[in-house]
């Protein structure tokens, strides 16, 4: 796209759609085609891409095209009608998971994956209390915003939820379970009866962290004592991205009462769900209907059928581990020679790297990053950033990452670091 | 499928599944294949969809699924890149409105969008406050169950929750206007500041009701006047079904704030939208950050593009006029020889059929709905009922519905009503 057609349909698009649709990247990237890893532009530039988990076994995998292209031909409709293609994926999807959890719901967003288990967890606790972490993001409806400090609303945070503090592996200034903890009496003290402990397992945009073992179980537990239930965010960590496990949460042995999924569950075809003990489930059914127009139609359940097998036949959850450990070996190697790295981390393609000003002092740096970020996207290869100061690179690209991909993502960070100098 | 075949299917979704996942039905429909408003079962058996208004223009349109497998095949990804696909939607979409109405936030669900335009008139407002029909429905977030009384949740109303009348022409029992001036007045008693007015603009799970000419502008008035917005609810009336005019709204002279878009939008695949003032999005655009992670992708923007012009070039919207008139007709003759039918009332092709017990009592008949739905299904004709008391007979056919399917399912209902004697 000529910059000049970009800047025009840049300015038809704010006219359409508003302030809320903001664009990437100082120079926006306008892709046209994509395949794997890359992502082509008009003029068939090839970007790595290195950000986008949704397309999670590739862009434009031919077998989930296949699927969808298949079954939009036969027939689409709603799950009030008996089909085989919801019951035969959500017993090949609940085979993933330990056998407690025995019961699905399909949703179409990630966002309705959260809100329909806030919804489960405020039914069987008679609770209210929600406790999440201090930059969490869970999505985008009204329960779910007051549960997102990361949206920075500059609202004030709602009388029944309480934040946490991420269990920060780098700078080790606040104990997450301690915080829980002070966050289940503190709620109990005013009234307020703790109905969920919701976590992002991977702890995506509080920073990328990986608690060490024990923590999600010992602050799963104090919320179960106090009444509520431990549910496990897993739209970002989820099917196989962090590599030693199909699951965030199964670093550690504690099982959720409730996971949510989404993302990459389709990838990219709007499709998610709410994997929970059947028990939850009736008793949430039985008191209120739940009926999701579009959830787990055929369509759906083909396409997220397709992925799920991807996953398994083409082995991206060892890709994820091998080639996660390899790029963070290649980052760390960065690190002797770039000052500003102050810290690799992530598990398997959920990788973070924060920069800091001062390795000593641990100051954020946070306009290196969005230097970084912009940098990188010249030398086309696409990443973002995380964390509350936006100082920590994202790296999460499509599983089918191989470590050529992580060598050419090494070698472009490194010029673009040397030009921060 | 045998009837073994399906017990035991029905056995395998239960245990995975659980209790939220009901089934349509007696003996519950399976069908395997879609094709305008046919749905076949696996033995080849047609079945006149009568009842899904999300394949709004037909089952399995070419002019969709080829949107659909060309577009999933080339690129999937959000709207933080630039693509042209949902400007050129988003322009196309709002030439359909009027000029006030000047922006568009694209999302999965209709649950979503009402969600989202919940969220901006609270903004907006600085109010809780939401008006909703005494039966009405919006959709199933946690902020939405609040507001749809027909879920039947067993829970108290909430306490920022107001419910009037519906506007019903048959019952004649209670005034609309009226009932909104007065829950706002009872909302300002008690301190709690109006957000919204949120209606289906055809009264859908209320009963199927068209407001008498003034009645929504009155009541928009009232809201309005108290600081709060008029929300047209048109997942269910949208895109031409009421055969009158594009948009429910537009049966009355007053504009909405904002408008809410979802079910037939892409035709089955999952895609939906708040249409509105611009105003009101950038006041929630510049406070609050909003991204959908799967809301706006080229896909879902082909797909309900390719709607958008199916809708035109087959002139469906003048079918759904004609076909429902012609409808109404059959059916009010039907009336004129089976007693039980009280009431034949809609617009376009969202057709309610009110049956009682007695024409003077106007008792509901809802044993006989019931009877009534499944009778067709037996007879294959598809339809399904709606209402407080489920007594009324809902008849929303995919609007490519034809006056010879008009003539088989009044022909059918006929046989069916003949069987009740």
């Amino acid at each position: 796209m000529s910059s000049s057609t970009a800047a025009e349909l840049i300015a038809r698009r704010q006219r359409a759609l508003g302030a809320s649709y903001r664009l990437f990247y100082e120079e926006p990237f306008a892709p046209v085609r994509g395949e794997g890893v890359w992502l082509y532009d008009k003029n068939n530039a090839a970007y790595l891409d290195a950000y986008n988990n949704v397309a999670s076994i590739g862009h434009c995998h031919p077998a989930v095209v296949a699927a969808i292209s298949e079954q939009s031909a036969l027939l689409n409709t709603h799950t009030r009608y008996l089909h085989p293609s919801i019951v035969e994926y959500a017993e090949d999807l609940l085979s993933e998971f330990p056998p407690q959890l025995d019961n699905m719901t399909m949703t179409c967003t990630g966002s309705e994956a959260n809100d329909l288990a806030l919804r489960i967890a405020r039914c069987h606790s008679g609770g209210t209390g929600i406790i999440v972490t201090r930059w969490a993001y869970h999505g985008v409806t009204s329960a779910l915003a007051e549960v997102s400090p990361s949206l920075a609303t500059g609202l004030p945070t709602a009388s029944h939820v309480r934040l946490v503090e991420a269990p920060d592996s780098y700078r080790r200034t606040a104990d997450f379970v301690a915080s829980v903890k002070a966050a289940v009496q503190d709620m109990q003290a005013q009234g307020i009866k703790p109905a969920a402990l919701l976590v992002d397992s991977i702890f995506s945009s509080d920073g990328v962290f990986s608690p060490a073992n024990g923590e999600l179980a010992a602050a799963a537990q104090c919320v179960r004592d106090a009444g509520g239930l431990y549910i496990a965010d897993e739209v970002q960590p989820g099917f196989g991205r962090t590599g030693g496990q199909r699951w965030g949460f199964a670093r550690e042995s504690v099982i959720p009462d409730l996971v949510t999924l989404g993302k990459p569950m389709g990838n990219g075809h709007p499709v998610a769900a709410v994997v929970g003990r059947s028990a939850l489930f009736d008793q949430f059914g039985h008191q209120q209907r739940y009926f999701n127009t579009y959830g787990g139609n055929p369509v759906s359940c083909k396409a997220a059928h397709a992925v799920l097998r991807v996953l398994r036949e083409e082995n991206l959850q060892a890709n994820a581990r091998d080639v996660g450990s390899y790029l963070k070996e290649g980052l760390r190697k960065l690190a002797e020679r770039h000052e500003v790295i102050g810290d690799v981390r992530g598990e398997g393609l959920f990788i973070g790297v924060e920069l800091v000003a001062d390795r000593e002092t641990q100051a954020p740096a946070t306009v290196a990053a969005a230097a970084v970020v912009n940098g990188m996207r010249r030398r086309q290869v696409l990443i973002s950033s995380t964390g509350p100061m936006a100082n920590i690179l994202k790296i999460r690209p499509p599983l089918v990452f191989a470590r050529k991909h992580a060598d050419l993502l090494v070698e472009r960070l490194d010029a673009t670091l040397n030009d921060l100098r």
